[in-house]
């Protein structure tokens, strides 16, 4: 892609009204823009992004039998009554012109269970794991976080349907790890938290946890062994407990951010939208159903408040916009000629072809994150090579094409 | 894919409470479940064809400047009581737990201006063509026709800002082409229908009109030139006039289903958000404004009855889930090496491989449409070839299998 072709261009000055790390740089870089507070539009490098994230998510609930679906976001409001959650207090909900009551949807239990219900009718059918990538809303009354606490946000939700708690527990582990995956293909490193299940379930959830200041979660974890708790839920535990699992060392603080979620559903919503299968003996059992949710488009947020400095944004590679920013001192053909070898090479690149100062070309490379800016000048030309700098790092290197693009893969 | 590993399979029968051919047939053949009237859930095939319908519409924008970008659904009031839209009908409105108002985005005029007037300060910012392709939620009285008129529904809106008007009428020109060859990349041969600008504008607008005996329009049209016109609207005309354009033939009645519609939107919008720039001279004028939708769930409904017959769907090639429903007779491994061999080949294969009835699996191959059926039999193996079928003919070809796939290209 070329700068001077792009209407949405990165900002001199940060927005004057950004709560938050993530909300500053996202609209400076001209990645999304504020509607009002939890809302926003996702401008093409954001949309770009979030695609990214969405992609990962997929192949990854895909590599574990997820069957990729689509569920509606306007609910009647008899399936909400059904299980109590009409009474849940970020529940968004209206009226039609002739009075009928819709909820917005914040999750989909109430969708998935009756749809699925036509489809689960013996052990056989079992296990069964539809997933969706689909916008959520939630009347949240604080909406200050950026695109990390969103009034309308990108939710990926699995639901898993088995005959029995073994098969339940084996597929909970199953997912764990590939969210564990998802998450480090990101660059994230997530912690596997105990919480509450909240709303949906009495039994213990876990969450994935990733340390930033910018989360809104008290967590207690353990440097030796894996545990890690959500105190504002779990408050059994305090700063400086020995680690209840390998006893070998104290907790410890700190502040994080959810990217996702698990939870043993047990039997709640098969029983409530009757949902049940002949076993293998010919009796009717409800079965356990899970459901494991990732916020996409918070993840983007969280990802930016990991991953920045005072200049600007740091994508980690896999979710970058562009691969590389490409930058031309010299107004030559030399650079058309670097840009169509980077694209043939199956790169993204974006090049700033800008008739500006070159000055503001490093500053909006900065900005903008990609992993690696290159330079072509007069310098780069008479050796023959490219001057690529990584965005994390301050060396520069030379180094043949072919070379750099082998380095890529 | 393999059947065997999918959890949604056609059904033997038809749905009781379908209205419509297309609503029919995309329950039967496990494209799509209804949670209320005009709201669906798309199951795996029928996501698969709708993002392929997406991707054929994302194409043919990018194609002429457009910038694929994603605003949201969730509005608030404000921006809809700066332009009149509020007192819209179909306009779904909730309020907060604090009271808010919003607006459920029926279209998204009054988030693309304002937002487009951060970036458009001068002309020399101009022509812009950001668009997206995003849910719409619309309070309709009743929803009777399938896919075909949703509460929810997937529409690409595309909007243009121009200098003035000659630029707008050039880009229009292109607009309406570029919408016929979408279109006709669907096996869609719509024609381009004067209409009333409803609640957009005074001026005539054009729509994109199927002739489908399951449309809600009646539309006149010429044999002998392009000219047709939706008399629900333009009540100008009858069946018989003589065409006023070319003059030469009475004006045919037909029925025709709505798939696209391009407004000239004047400087409506622009004024009410204050939307100016500057021109070379160094006046302030307000741009004028274009807009253009295409009702991506609607047209995979109008795909449906327009191409099907009494043993279900026939799909156009473009936008078919699959490729090919490769049936195994033999159940051995030959069907196992046909299934790689064209999958290698990037063709999209659905591998009926269940342990059932050979003739339930013609008979879904049928219903679910896929453009060519593919069989595995001993009279094929003998002769190193394989057995097809084109879905909308009888006759029954054996062929090599590198004659089939290279004839797929």
């Amino acid at each position: 892609m070329r700068m001077s072709k792009m209407g949405f261009k990165p900002e001199k000055l940060a927005p004057k009204d950004a709560d938050t790390i993530n909300h500053k740089l996202l609209v400076q870089a001209g990645f999304v823009r504020q509607l009002m507070a939890g809302v926003y539009t996702y401008l093409p490098f954001g949309l770009r992004v979030l695609r990214k994230i969405e992609q990962i998510v997929r192949e990854e609930m895909d590599a574990i039998g997820g069957e990729e679906m689509l569920m509606p976001m306007l609910h009647p409001a008899e399936i909400w009554k059904k299980t109590g959650g009409w009474e849940i207090d970020v529940l968004f909900k209206l009226k039609s012109r002739t009075d009928r009551e819709y909820a917005l949807g914040q999750s989909q239990e109430e969708v998935v269970t009756p749809a699925m219900k036509e489809f689960i009718k013996s052990y056989r059918d079992l296990p069964r794991r539809p997933y969706h990538i689909q916008w959520k809303f939630r009347d949240e009354l604080r909406s200050k976080s950026g695109i990390m606490r969103g009034r309308e946000f990108l939710m990926k939700d699995m639901y898993s349907f088995h005959l029995d708690q073994a098969d339940f527990d084996k597929f909970y582990e199953v997912a764990k790890k590939a969210y564990l995956k998802v998450f480090a293909r990101m660059g994230l490193s997530a912690k596997v938290t105990e919480a509450s299940g909240g709303a949906f379930t009495e039994k213990v959830s876990y969450e994935f946890e990733v340390p930033t200041e910018a989360g809104e979660v008290n967590i207690l974890y353990c440097n030796s062994c894996e545990f890690c708790v959500n105190i504002d839920d779990i408050n059994s535990y305090k700063p400086g407990d020995s680690c209840p699992k390998c006893k070998k060392e104290e907790l410890i603080p700190a502040v994080a951010a959810e990217v996702g979620n698990v939870f043993d559903l047990g039997q709640k919503y098969t029983k409530a939208f009757d949902l049940k299968v002949a076993t293998s003996t010919g009796e009717f059992i409800y079965p356990i159903m899970g459901c494991y949710g990732i916020g996409v488009s918070r993840t983007m947020g969280v990802i930016v408040e990991k991953f920045h400095d005072d200049k600007g944004i740091i994508w980690p590679a896999q979710i970058a916009p562009f691969t590389v920013y490409l930058i031309d001192i010299k107004k030559d053909k030399e650079a058309q000629e670097i840009y169509d070898q980077l694209t043939a090479s199956g790169v993204e690149v974006l090049w700033d072809d800008r008739d500006i100062n070159v000055g503001r070309k490093f500053t909006d490379a900065d900005l903008i994150g990609c992993p690696w800016r290159m330079i072509v000048s007069d310098k780069s030309l008479a050796t023959n090579e490219v001057e690529i700098k990584s965005r994390g790092e301050n060396e520069i290197r030379m180094m043949k094409m072919e070379q750099f693009i082998d380095s890529l893969k």
